[in-house]
């Protein structure tokens, strides 16, 4: 396996199956975030799956560790992100289920077909591009909208989607107007919505959402989820979630 | 006083202020809903507001409370719940400060000024006028679009409403994707968000919202209300707001 991991880069050991993941401190390693949208992902049998803006791959490995059945088509931009995602696959061994492509997810819109996917999965750039961020940073690329909108982001899972098929996104509530405005611009009707908190009296710092492309209108919420209980211990939804993948727990993604 | 309650009806003490609303147990009586708006509306000074759909008139005598230099109308279609409201107007000797239109509010937002007004309250019909409703059954029409969509209270709003003023609604969670898109396609922008829940863990079961018009997007969501604590009491937060207008706490709107 030592030929998979590059001088700088660590193996983390997901703990779940056996799965594990590279990463490079100096770049953006994976948050809370996609932990929990894996978490909030829920398939049919043999789904067939894009993730959009895969990062280092959590999302996929995830995804794929807890529906065997599924095949994932994951989409990043950043070359060198995608080829230590694409070693990661190789790590669980999953190149048979999880395909990594390295484009923009505007071509990968066109490049995929269109209509045939039951699911996407998307932990998009959270931030407007304001100001001065340098184009190279990918940990800025990763958090602001530099290299896509949320729009570019509403507008390919919708294309790729099948009648009735699902998006799931986390995103940050401030955006919630955004997020069901687009969505429902592009035929992607909010379908169920969790909100992460993180005390129990607290209003949420993220949220995972479901759309379901063609559906009626009629949103579920579930309850949310609260992260410290009254004494500042994790609560035992979190335990729960972080058992299922026994990461340690950490939000790299925020600022 | 007594010439000002017809048989069948009773006075409600808001013990705010000496406040008191009149009621026909018959009817719809207002509720929970009705209170917590009227807490969640904060206006200037010498504001101009008008209350959509203001049934026994419970959000405007409580709202004029609370700003005593504030100038409401307060719409109407009901003859027998506008008289009411009237009545309830004269019995706190409003007369000079809110005035009762028994009016459609599609008509209202042409019969008053347009672009004139610094906030527009609103406690809507929650569901949908589905199947077999009583279009003479007054509680109906408070709780169904019957004589009123969503839609139609959006665009009252936006036409009343001046440059940047506010539209505090109470409504329903899962209609919360209708009531953001509705709400920008007329221009409103939800700029403030607070949901209600009855348990520390639980879902929302309410939500209150504030739009301005033509507002920049960006929300702001506000810690929870939780209605009953671990113990199954009152919290205190939700004690605080019935301090303030010591009611009785019931919800005669909810189903």
């Amino acid at each position: 396996m030592e030929e998979l991991v590059y001088p700088g880069e660590r193996i983390d050991d997901l703990q779940i199956n056996g799965l594990k993941i590279i990463q490079d401190p100096n770049c953006f390693c994976f948050g809370i975030d996609a932990v929990l949208l894996a978490n909030f992902t829920v398939l049919k049998k043999n789904s067939r799956v894009v993730d959009l803006g895969t990062g280092t791959g959590i999302i996929p490995i995830l995804v794929a560790g807890k529906n065997p059945s599924s095949q994932i088509v994951a989409v990043e931009i950043q070359e060198r992100m995608a080829e230590m995602a694409a070693r990661s696959v190789k790590l669980n061994h999953m190149e048979n289920r999880i395909k990594v492509l390295n484009m923009d997810l505007r071509q990968a819109q066109i490049a995929l077909e269109a209509n045939q996917y039951d699911a996407v999965t998307v932990n998009p750039p959270y931030m407007h591009a304001e100001g001065l961020i340098n184009p190279n940073d990918n940990k800025a690329i990763s958090r602001h909208e530099v290299m896509c909108t949320l729009e570019d982001v509403m507008k390919a899972a919708s294309r790729l989607l099948k009648f009735r098929g699902s998006l799931f996104m986390v995103h940050r509530p401030q955006r919630l107007a955004d997020i069901m405005c687009l969505g429902r611009s592009y035929k992607l009707e909010p379908k169920k919505i969790q909100f992460i908190q993180s005390g129990y009296n607290k209003k949420p710092n993220l949220l995972l959402i479901e759309f379901r492309k063609s559906a009626q209108p009629e949103l579920l919420f579930l309850d949310p989820i609260v992260i410290y209980d009254q004494d500042g211990n994790y609560t035992e939804k979190v335990l729960e979630i972080y058992n299922k993948a026994s990461l340690e727990i950490g939000d790299d993604s925020a600022e």
